[in-house]
């Protein structure tokens, strides 16, 4: 049996902002079955995860920076792999069968080939959540705010904690994390609705519009009139810089995300070192990935928090496999409002 | 009974690089006699230290920066205090008599008023070191180099070192400290003897001269082919911004000091936050005072080292209250090799 893959493609190495001319949707036939002893597993895809750091993995570096595309850059054609839900279609792997929901790295596609089966892991089907779920909060996005903010800021009862991005798929849990340990949290967005979401639904203590901000640095004063003492950076550029200078002495920055200065290679944080020397601030870039020891803590607290309602979860959905360049490229305008998802296909 | 009392103050706050007309040499006389209960204690000055740090003292700051200012700005017209060696004169402390030899914070002066003399400690006799050696590898500088190196790098056998201002007061310890737990050190200065010193008598594996150097970012990949994983910084600016494009994987940043910075408030180091990030980089600022806890250890293992030669002092002295404005400024421009250090007067 043979179905026809729709998949989406990078068409070159993009340099600067994402196109939606740097995209391609190609189709492709895939025969339904797997080699005996592969353990390979062919699944359908339900829902992908669509993140900002993607596009890091769709440019070409220079050797020096061989460091960030050994992380595994996103060749021109290929399938680009992502988080997602999917259905079990065949399997080799004796820990699947058919029908099986999985979640782990498929592709921005409708079937995807799982090599060896090994990353996947079962849905467990007594949390009762949305799919999509898997895909996002209890995904890369939710290991990535719990383990950024609790094992790289270690916040105490009181804190002032900043989110940057604060409606985006990270920053709306670091803040909702950060109330629920105690802390006073302002997050800051790209529009009204974004701000008001996280003041109503999300909440966040207080949070500003930085679009309608001349003045980063005497804003986040007027945020913080006793200092920030910890800074989850989703954007980089100048709200580090002003963060930096509102930083309390031993403050900490997450270094999360630079989404400010993904597509805009020239836009560089230049944070004042001597603030950072004398008020003794720690910068620290992490990835999820260095945290799996967290990973179960991190999903059973969160399943909990989400089922008694501590934690409100923010999806952006969109709908169908052409859906996700644009999905994807309006990240970077702030088009999203919580967690980017596209939805392939239905159960 | 009363002296004259010469010692140097500045003549208004400093903005950009100290000027030797940013300076005065004052004379005051000064009785010599205590308040009884005072604790107080006067010192005759025998040397004193001179840092960079200091410069950040004299300038005058915006309120968003009050908490370096917090730190103890400088006033015009009053002493400057620094750590120095002094005998005691006149003690109102029972802890302290005439003639004794005490280190601890004094002034760029002749005499100084201890107040209380809390902060002062007396000079251990049995080292037999030089006196100076208490104001500068044996002081702060030596504290800083090992809390820095030890407590926020973290070395392992086989790590590699990169040190800037290498054979600064701070630097040419690091990298010495470094030699002994078995890593690779390369440091670089600012002069072709510097790194000859660098080289044959301070251990380092190798040196450079950034300023032959016209591309640091390269210069860095040539000297460490298999990257950088502790940067020592004591410059910021390009040399920050070209380590961190060359570091390891979890490497580490002591921003210990910024000296590219401390005049040009403009020039700023502007390090890829995306390399920060992939590449799991921890930039932490420090301050000796935070890890006193350390100092008996310090104090014990330095001089152990020095008196079994394999720690190398390497000082620069000036002589007489009246250099010190010269011996100040020429920091800035690289013109001491190793600790500058102001000797005011024999024991």
């Amino acid at each position: 049996m043979e179905v026809n893959n729709r998949y989406i493609t990078i068409t070159k190495h993009i340099q600067g902002s994402a196109k939606e001319s740097d995209f391609e949707l190609k189709v492709a036939p895939l025969g339904l079955s797997v080699e005996p002893g592969s353990n390979d597993i062919i699944v359908k895809n339900l829902c992908v995860s669509i993140d900002p750091y993607q596009l890091n993995r769709m440019k070409s570096y220079s050797s020096s920076q061989k460091t960030v595309q050994a992380a595994d850059g996103i060749s021109p054609g290929q399938p680009i792999d992502a988080l997602g839900v999917a259905k079990v279609l065949v399997s080799d792997n004796p820990e699947f069968v058919k029908d099986d929901l999985v979640v782990g790295f498929v592709h921005w596609g409708e079937y995807s080939v799982v090599k060896g089966g090994g990353m996947l892991r079962k849905v467990d089907p007594k949390t009762e959540l949305p799919l999509s779920y898997h895909a996002g909060i209890l995904g890369l996005s939710g290991l990535t705010a719990y383990a950024g903010l609790f094992e790289i800021c270690k916040p105490k009862k009181g804190d002032k904690v900043f989110v940057s991005a604060a409606c985006g798929s990270v920053g709306n849990l670091v803040g909702q994390y950060a109330k629920l340990s105690g802390c006073y949290v302002v997050g800051c967005a790209g529009s009204r609705d974004k701000v008001a979401l996280l003041k109503e639904k999300l909440g966040f203590d207080d949070a500003f519009n930085y679009k309608e901000e001349t003045d980063l640095n005497s804003a986040l004063t007027r945020y913080f009139p006793d200092g920030i003492d910890i800074y989850f950076d989703n954007v980089g550029a100048d709200m580090l810089e002003a963060a930096v200078a509102n930083l309390n002495p031993f403050g900490r920055v997450a270094a999360c995300g630079t989404i400010a200065e993904y597509s805009e290679t020239a836009k560089r944080a230049a944070p004042n070192m001597i603030d950072v020397i004398y008020k003794r601030i720690k910068i620290q870039g992490f990835l999820a990935m260095d945290h799996k020891s967290l990973h179960s803590d991190f999903l059973s607290t969160t399943t909990e928090y989400i089922q008694n309602g501590k934690i409100k979860v923010q999806e952006d959905i969109s709908i169908g496999v052409e859906s996700i360049p644009l999905a994807f490229i309006g990240l970077f305008r702030g088009d999203n409002v919580g967690k980017k998802i596209v939805k392939i296909a239905d159960e």
